[in-house]
């Protein structure tokens, strides 16, 4: 019984995903095969990076995870072989690993170059499908990590310069819109941790949500404790801390964007 | 061997229901999991309501179906399971098993509140992942459903308010859009039996559909029966009235919206 | 251990997906149902024969391939049973196949028509649930083709009017876009071999692609091999032409459609 997730941004309309299972199922028949998700915008790797993060503890140990958003696909970016926290990590070396190295501890990290595991004939256009796939029907037999080449060098190690939150000269801690989701909640790079050590700084004083000109006042606890189509600030199930509205689309309502900013002050 | 089903309004965008199936496996490895839909309309529970009926005969006796549109999620709303004809369905005590609970024969209904299965954090926000996939998961590693908590009192179950077709004073049968689906076919909520009584009362009649001001004579076998680009109406898949174009999409044609009415009426 | 491929026009925010999932699981409990994809735009033949022939031979022998694009449904169009090169295909009898029959070795073609085989009730719109389904799940578990039904006359198969690249009057290579897929780049029916053999012919010279007034020239390894934002040309990963723009979408830039004409020739 083995677990391979896939998180790609190739979209479902193409038969991408598809062939990547095929490839797998040649290798390892009894893999179990999960969609995390295929739709992360053409090459957001931001946003790959916190999907995986947030994702991968809800998979048992020894989960092999392949992460496909690689505009670099066929140019000479290595693909990293990465196991960290009981689980395994198929990427590019292009940043996407960055959030997870931040959060988990290292025990492997090999740079995937054996062509002995790739498929006879590698485009230079898919290598999910020619390389991705049948290396994790590999892992998910059980070939050690390291079959699949030598250890890499963190030092060459491609990192996001990923945004964090700011506390600004006013005193407003300042953070960004990194993902809309279906439902339209505006999902910010804001974790509940410095959310609340921000607020215990003046326990006496109310919080206040802003972006662009509305302001929301108070953390909800969830979408329904305000009214419908009211706008409401909660940690939403990332540990991050989202707007939305209540049986509404706050993407819309907000006309909110991707990298909009989200500010945060105390206030009365 | 043990199927679980997931009806959702979560789409394929985000990474929630990847997650949902990781704390399956994590508890049933051997789970098989279908995606009904994900695509159900934000909050949108009468469509819910309407799939889960139509859809549930077609797996086998045993599957257990988890239906998540939750816009009240975090609220004091309980969760519910029933067992059904067989079958056992998870979902929010919303209304969403309303259609359900007219057409089979109860078996059990019990309130879901035994937190020993629950994820060990539950965030106020996604009971898809933290209640209802390692509830599923037990189930269908065979938990038996009176474990989860009491059973339920029929008199507080929340029931939605569906629109049913009515006869109106000229005689004219009127029902309404539930849903256009893919190929922008608009299925009613007029089903094939009321259909057959409202015709056989003036058997030597013709059928007359209206939508707008559109007209549609007679009711067809299939959609190839009429000329391609042209409008029909036919029996479709779910056993309720559609009205469709041929190889064409007739919510654009007839600039159709869920709940738009279709008049039914005999002529000659 | 059995594989069943889905390949369909049926999107993915329908019920009708998981139903035809169900019904196989409900006959054959082992089998693995991969979807290749369910987004074919609605009714598109080209596509659909395009896809499943670039698709097939990555997974293993013995995978049973269901195709339904099937705007006759319900029409006295035949269904078919093929086996070709080791996989088994399920398709309606108008020109899905053209392509796969043109590429691999036929060793049986049979007509459907046992209904012992199909679910106890047949609709009229929705055969992939009470006829593709059923019977892909006892073909999974082992039923011979030949049980299906008689063998089919070659001479009554569709055949669809496929687009082949021309050379023009003036000497350039005529081809047409045949699908823009989830990143935007443009897939034209020119395969490898026969623009290596239409550059083969005047090695000497450069080549040059046209896409309405833009021209692109030489065919780049990857998309990396442009500067992003810019438009390149490079054999995709189906073995055909295609134009992209790296880390842009060649459909938006382009304004391309479906259809639309790309013009190889040969300069300096």
């Amino acid at each position: 019984m083995s677990i391979i997730t896939l998180l790609t941004d190739f979209g479902t309309k193409d038969e991408y995903v598809g062939l990547m299972k095929g490839v797998i199922l040649s290798i390892d028949p009894d893999a179990t095969i999960i969609d995390i998700t295929h739709q992360i915008d053409p090459q957001d790797l931001v946003q790959a990076a916190y999907t995986i993060t947030s994702s991968y503890t809800y998979f048992p140990k020894g989960t092999v995870h392949v992460v496909v958003v690689d505009p670099g696909v066929g140019s000479d970016r290595a693909i990293l072989a990465l196991a960290l926290e009981g689980h395994i990590f198929l990427a590019p070396n292009n940043g996407v690993l960055t959030l997870l190295l931040r959060e988990g501890r290292v025990e492997s990290l090999v740079h995937v170059d054996n062509s002995d595991f790739f498929l006879e004939t590698v485009s230079q256009t898919f290598h999910g499908r020619d390389i991705f796939a049948p290396i994790a029907g590999r892992l998910s037999k059980g070939l050690d990590i390291h079959a699949l080449g030598d250890q890499f060098n963190h030092k060459n190690l491609v990192s996001l310069p990923l945004r964090q939150p700011y506390l600004s000269e006013k005193g407003e801690w300042i953070g960004a819109i990194v993902w809309i989701d279906r439902f339209g909640n505006l999902i910010t790079n804001i974790d509940q941790n410095s959310l609340d050590k921000f607020c215990r700084a003046n326990p006496q004083k109310k919080i206040l949500f802003q972006i662009g000109d509305h302001k929301i006042t108070g953390l909800s606890r969830n979408y329904a404790s305000v009214k419908a189509q009211s706008p409401l600030a909660v940690i939403g199930s990332r540990g991050y801390l989202e707007i939305a509205i209540n049986c509404g689309d706050a993407g819309k309502y907000f006309s909110a964007q991707k990298g909009d900013l989200v500010r945060v002050s105390l206030t009365g």
